[in-house]
């Protein structure tokens, strides 16, 4: 597979990131979002990692870049899904995705995102 | 990945299949879906294939089985995001997915499930 989908529900678009990513794929997610973000006028990005049972100190720079990303885009990210053994890798990778909202799953991040923007 | 992540939103579960099935993952898929329809009480299943540019006779099966299973758990099963090429191909296989919905996205796959659900 050559892309990882982005699904709109909403004035949200859903991310669930299950492949192992490369160099390359990441770039096309972040391509991908981004003109989304500007496409669909969303307002909040959702990007499910519970299929993640381990990240790198790359993937986590791919993460806090989208979520970047998003925010000038006026878009907000929520991470949500992250099992215990991600959070305790990414801390000690010094990654702590600063200006990253996390919630434990889709439905607790479609609420933080706020009900007016489903 | 040894697994597909099942996010639930509401009543409803969603599958995003986004890596080349085989038997052990789409077992294993079946194996998780029943097992959350039962404990999450769902009412409806979205999978959407929008990453899949192209299928085989063991995923189209594997998509009726899963549909099959989930009627008998008393939840219906909408496939999303099939594209263009994939259609003529479940025909040309002589898989018209019976008694399986499908909808253009998720967010009609939703209305499709009814709202109430949601």
């Amino acid at each position: 597979m050559e892309r990882i989908p982005i699904l709109r529900m909403g004035g949200l678009l859903l991310v669930t990131i299950q492949v192992d990513m490369h160099d390359r794929l990441a770039m096309t997610l972040q391509d991908d979002l981004t003109e989304r973000i500007v496409r669909d006028r969303a307002k909040g990005v959702l990007i499910d990692i519970s299929a993640l049972d381990l990240v790198d100190s790359f993937i986590g720079r791919m993460i806090s870049n989208t979520a970047a990303m998003a925010r000038v885009l006026d878009a907000q990210t929520v991470v949500v899904g992250m099992q215990p053994a991600v959070a305790i890798t990414l801390v000690e990778l010094g990654l702590t995705l600063h200006g990253v909202k996390t919630a434990l799953n889709v439905e607790k991040g479609m609420a933080l995102l706020g009900k007016t923007n489903f």
